[in-house]
């Protein structure tokens, strides 16, 4: 079997794996129907988080169930399925409390960009489909494993009401996406912060209502301006750097709420400037799972279509250029077909 | 008139100082009836915030309305009235939110270590008691002012639910009135952190089912232990340190909430480690002015009695003993009666 590897920074190799098989009776091995290149896939792509070993890379994937282990109960072959970046059991106090992406047996998944793909916890982690999907659904179905949901984790942490001021800070796929799901939540007003024509447009298209081109301060001077002063109630951070995470803090209204879901790279908050800043502070690694049933809903209706971030589709033997479209940020989002 | 001003570390005098009058339409005067030291004051007390010039000490205030400017409508004199140490307008925008220390006209209140107090936008600000109270209920009336108003915000920021288990870091007079608070919200298990034994009695009579002697890693161990390994629901900060403040992050279950209310020295938080935490952040200047009136309400009623953290009482003009008594932690916390 063939799949992505990353060798060294921009080095990404299509070439020889083992074939994935069952490793634990809780294991499934999934046929890829499509997987994508993720924005935190970049960091070790240029480089900014080391590349210690050659590395299967691809965390975001949707297909048939191929195979399922022995302890395996509500999963079966032949089923149309999507799960989580992180593989959860779903039955621990945290999974539980619906942070799965914290959940105590948790595991990174990896190597989806290639054809098979062994998902460890199966039962806990992998949501079916109502049924096998027509072609046209799957980029959307495949944002659901971690892009769309951790842009709806963003909303719902940012506690995106109907009604609610709505800012986004970043661009790329997650941060469009969170565009999209504060507007799904009722957002009245959603301001983005975008610098590039084709992702504005798309920012407009998902429900933004404002754009803001400016950054850092005066990214945030434009945002009070446009919110009588005051900031916003919700701030959406999409990053991961310091100045985006500051560009949000300083973007929210006393009282107000941030998401942040970028993760963050060398990010040091100060807790008096925190403190006096009086915003409410959440975030981390989407909780992916909590979300899938209702995300996978909307889907299935037509009522969102999240699969519109990609607008590069590529064959997987040509996944290399998937990356360097996003790394030259010519792409939004490179969807890959085995 | 008589006051106490910190000219130094360690050099608060009780000396002669102006006598406050009306200076804007918007203020009033108040004879105080009883004032009190912070745990915030003893900062520049020990030089670890710089003290530039003599300072009128004294932020926490109740007392008889002596005098009101011209714009003053709600409050008359001859009314005793409690109001926060951040003057607030009560209409502005931030004010409307419930984050009245964050008011876009907010002024610190100063000086109430004295017979007579001037309070900037006193309709805004102070909030009269149902009739001028018996002498016994003057502690607790005080203590709304501040301590009570941010350890009850620390148990709100802190998302203190009926059955929560809650975690309260710091045993001052804050963290002893933050476990009074969760209390009084319903929270079902409630661990203090103290190791001193005045103050873990005061701690259970104020509802702490469990305390914690253990600091640092060890206390957080220990927490874990008591929480089947996963954390407290919610977890007070209540000191302000960088050891106190990672101690609550670590302490609380991912998808719980940390409310901190210890003004933060020296604090510096990883982002990368706040994001894999999975907590919820909130916390800063409490809004003591959005809880006056339940506040009131409840020790009018006798159904809380937060006066009981003062256990030294003294004459205002031997106040420089009562910063003495709590520097060295002899005292939690020292009333001063003019």
């Amino acid at each position: 079997m063939k799949g992505a590897v990353l060798h060294a920074p921009r080095d990404v190799r299509f070439e020889e794996r083992d074939v994935p098989r069952i490793f634990k009776p809780t294991d499934a091995i999934i046929r890829i129907a499509a997987a994508c290149v993720c924005g935190s896939d970049l960091w070790p792509y240029r480089g900014i988080q080391p590349v210690t070993q050659p590395t299967p890379m691809g965390h975001e994937y949707c297909g048939i169930v191929e195979e399922v282990g022995s302890a395996v109960t509500s999963i079966r072959p032949g089923q149309f399925v999507i799960g989580s970046f992180f593989a959860s059991d779903n039955t621990c106090p945290n999974c539980k409390a619906g942070y799965q992406s914290s959940c105590q047996q948790r595991e990174l998944v990896g190597g989806a960009q290639a054809s098979l793909l062994r998902v460890p916890l199966a039962d806990g982690t992998l949501v079916a489909t109502p049924d096998v999907p027509s072609d046209n659904l799957i980029p959307s179905l495949l944002t659901l494993s971690d892009v769309m949901g951790t842009g709806w984790f963003a909303a719902d942490a940012a506690n995106v009401r109907p009604g609610s001021t709505v800012a986004v800070v970043g661009d790329g796929a997650v941060g469009l996406l969170g565009v999209l799901s504060a507007k799904r939540m009722g957002a009245e007003r959603i301001i983005a912060m975008s610098r590039h024509e084709s992702r504005q447009k798309l920012a407009r298209e998902f429900g933004a209502t404002d754009i803001v081109t400016e950054r850092g301060d005066d990214g945030v001077a434009r945002i009070k301006q446009l919110t009588d002063g005051i900031g916003a109630d919700s701030v959406l951070e999409c990053v991961g750097t310091q100045e985006s995470m500051m560009q949000a803090i300083h973007a929210t209204r006393p009282g107000g709420f941030v998401g942040y879901v970028g993760v963050p790279h060398g990010v040091e908050l100060s807790g008096e400037e925190l403190f006096y800043s009086h915003v409410h502070l959440h975030g981390g690694p989407a909780p992916v799972r909590r979300f899938l049933p209702e995300l996978i809903d909307l889907v299935w209706k037509g009522k969102i279509n999240p699969g519109k971030v990609f607008d590069l589709t590529l064959p997987l033997p040509r996944v290399a250029e998937g990356y360097r479209a996003m790394d030259e940020r010519r792409a939004i989002k490179s969807l890959l077909r085995p």
